[in-house]
């Protein structure tokens, strides 16, 4: 049974006879189930019944279901109401909007609103730089989506990318005190999303694209860069690209193998996959091949689309063919940005010795990270529940925090590779191991190195 | 001199001799030139000399420049840097966006965001209309501008709205605990201003339109009202034309004069003037005239553009000609939303006993209110330190707060009409006189009446 997450924590009310041992009955039933129980209150005791909150948490909802079924099926216990814990959290939002100025009296009002605002508006449209300075933009970001790849959920749209988005948002705050605002847009045209980035932009300090399906990411974002004076910057292709090479320099570490000599298969050629090829050749790599679902991407394939074309015209130097599985003999390197279970297990044995694998599905990734151990020497994946976690949360708070510091107009390739060696050095040699190649999202120094080194290419 | 406002509110800091006394004379000095000493801070004192910062209130940005002048003027004074409150209180922008759940831990990221918030996601796109319940939308508004008309200072553009719409962002919260978000459109196109405000609205529970020039305003609203399945209200136009009724309504309590039966004059046919004609013959106004700088608006001119020959439709029963004074005689009620200066008080003299004027141009009147006085029973202005000011403040908190609770789709006159009546009724029967017809944006009766009069008519 997978682990535990509090993702799936629920909150079952129970109505129970008054007898003894009967909450500690619900405790054994939940905990022979694999269920974990975090809270028990009793929420009214009487001689003809005890109302019982059990709050526990299960792996999945199936197994949050199998809990409620075990614990109804206790002698003298009735399930009255399960809620689940997560659902909970999200009534009404995540975020909100606050005033930073106080509004207690009229002279309060004169000076935020009108008419003293009217000074600040018309020095602005003197001084038109100084809406970094006297207004929120200089630490407010955009987080905008179409819904069109939103997790790996797929196209759910603008309203169902919600929470997600605002999800980021609170992370925003968080991680690096940035001011990020959803825009979840109700189009999937290139035209119309670059159109309407383009006219919300004066009120933000940055872009960030989130969740926009392949290749129309590409285009998009290429777009956009041309046209704003603020930075864009799509999470899921260079967050990810980030990270995934943050935790390749010090997965090396730990194999003791250079980045320029060792051979990197990556699965997935949508929009993480570009992102990480790109960054990995930057930072050095020069044997990468790519295979998608239709197989191994090579320059001398015309049939490729044109985003596909461009990748294949910067990998694969020994024009390799064939399937994913061959493609891994003498490997040094598995990337997967691609679906549930394209890489068995077994087959990392004929990688090369001390074999790294990031199996970064979501939320099942390419291969079960506990078998991938068996055969590789580090293993990372997106999930939260195993080691190396490769999570974004490290890189996009502080990217965009030493960007709104530096009140940067756009964002560099080498600014993405500072930001992946910044996360990568967080881990000291001491503690470096291949449980750990990566920092938490906790760690308290990531943010604050990410944006010193965005902030110093800037 | 006009009344000092803390909207020109400055702290300068000085350097002086060590004298006894000095501090004394700084005072006396402000005071002799029409200033208000609000603070005196001795930052620092040696035997060489004191640093004083010493806060004052001045009536414009020219006074405060004067007391300057004098302070420094003070023998062994020496004013080393002056700063604008209002500048200040500016710094890194009004509001700002926070999380309102915790994210101490794996276990809150886990349902903020990755992997639970998937589940959440999905069950809006199982049942779209859960992203009333399950996100922010519910309680969220966009303050939408193009910067073309913002308050009295014209078309400015996006970015020097900025400061205005983070005001109204932060009044939404302070009034109606609502979450605003500026949205500040780089352009000025009807189609583009339309488009964009359509692809950002799956996130909002609602569109406030501001500032936005007429008659582009008009066509804007109608259009969004038409294609969007959330409310949108031009504050400029109705939030205004709320208030105006509101308080005419009590100045006719006031003058004991009935709404269906007085003349009304109204100067200037913009956005403000062309809702407040809508609303008063909806609540029963039969004769009003409008002037614009063309003159007067009749049916029977048929060089009038689109929406002033509408306007012209439904006004001028007598189908009176000439300029404004001659259109003034025998009126009850002026209410102007043009430009300073139109109506000379002395005209007042030729309008009906008991005259009632709003003189609501922003930020100098359409008249003095005080010479008004002389001439007038009952006069309004939109300016904070004269009595009854018509603010929008007073509406647009509580409308909105209305529209959400009701999951409102759209915004009827009727709404408008209770609207106003649930802001003249705030004024109780042994509180109403000449110099309160209208509550003050403080009093906290008014945005939950607002409310409630919404939600019973949606």
């Amino acid at each position: 049974m997978a682990a535990t997450t509090s993702s799936y924590s629920i909150t079952m009310r129970l109505h129970t006879a008054p007898d003894h041992g009967i909450v500690g009955a619900v405790a054994t039933a939940i905990a022979q189930d694999g269920g974990i129980v975090t809270a028990i209150d009793v929420a009214e005791s009487s001689h003809e019944r005890l109302v019982v909150d059990v709050t526990c948490s299960a792996s999945d909802a199936d197994h949050a279901k199998e809990l409620e079924v075990a614990v109804d099926a206790i002698p003298g216990v009735e399930v009255h109401k399960t809620s689940d814990r997560t659902f909970l959290l999200h009534l009404g939002g995540k975020i909100e909007v606050t005033s930073k100025v106080p509004l207690r009296n009229r002279d309060d009002l004169s000076m935020a609103y009108t008419p003293g605002v009217g000074r600040v508006s018309m020095a602005i449209a003197e001084h038109p730089e100084d809406v970094w300075r006297l207004t929120s933009k200089g630490n407010t970001v955009a987080v905008v989506t179409d819904g069109s790849a939103v997790l790996g959920l797929g196209n759910i749209g603008p309203g169902a990318a919600m929470p997600v988005m605002e999800g980021k948002a609170a992370l925003f705050k968080r991680f690096a005190n940035i001011d990020a605002w959803p825009i979840c847009l109700d189009t999937q045209d290139t035209d119309e999303i670059v159109r309407a980035v383009e006219m919300i932009a004066p009120g933000f300090g940055g872009i960030n694209l989130e969740d926009i399906a392949a290749p129309r990411c590409f285009e998009i974002e290429r777009r956009l860069r041309a046209s704003l004076d603020i930075p864009v910057f799509h999470d899921d292709q260079h967050g990810t690209a980030i990270v995934v090479l943050a935790a390749l320099t010090n997965a090396l570490r730990v194999v003791r193998k250079e980045l320029d000599q060792v051979r990197v298969v990556v699965s997935g050629a949508g929009a993480a996959g570009t992102a990480i090829v790109t960054l990995l050749i930057a930072a050095g790599v020069t044997d990468v091949v790519v295979w998608d679902r239709e197989g191994c991407l090579s320059a001398d394939d015309d049939a490729l689309p044109p985003a596909k074309k461009q990748l294949a015209d910067v990998t694969n130097p020994r024009r390799v063919r064939g399937d994913l599985r061959a493609g891994l003999a003498g490997a040094d390197v598995f990337i997967g940005v691609s679906a549930p279970g394209v890489l068995k297990a077994e087959w990392i044995q004929d990688m090369a010795p001390d074999a790294v694998v990031f199996a970064l599905a979501n939320p099942d990734p390419e291969v079960d990270p506990a078998e991938a151990e068996k055969y590789a020497a580090v293993v990372a994946s997106g999930r939260s529940d195993y080691p190396n976690q490769i999570n974004n949360v490290l890189a996009f708070p502080g990217v965009f925090r030493g960007l709104l510091d530096a009140r940067a107009s756009e964002i560099t390739l080498d600014m993405l590779l500072r930001a992946a060696e910044a996360i990568a050095h967080v881990v000291k040699d001491s503690e470096l191991n291949p449980n750990f190649i990566i920092p938490t999202v906790f760690h308290p120094d990531v943010p604050k190195a990410v944006a010193a080194a965005i902030r110093g290419t800037a």
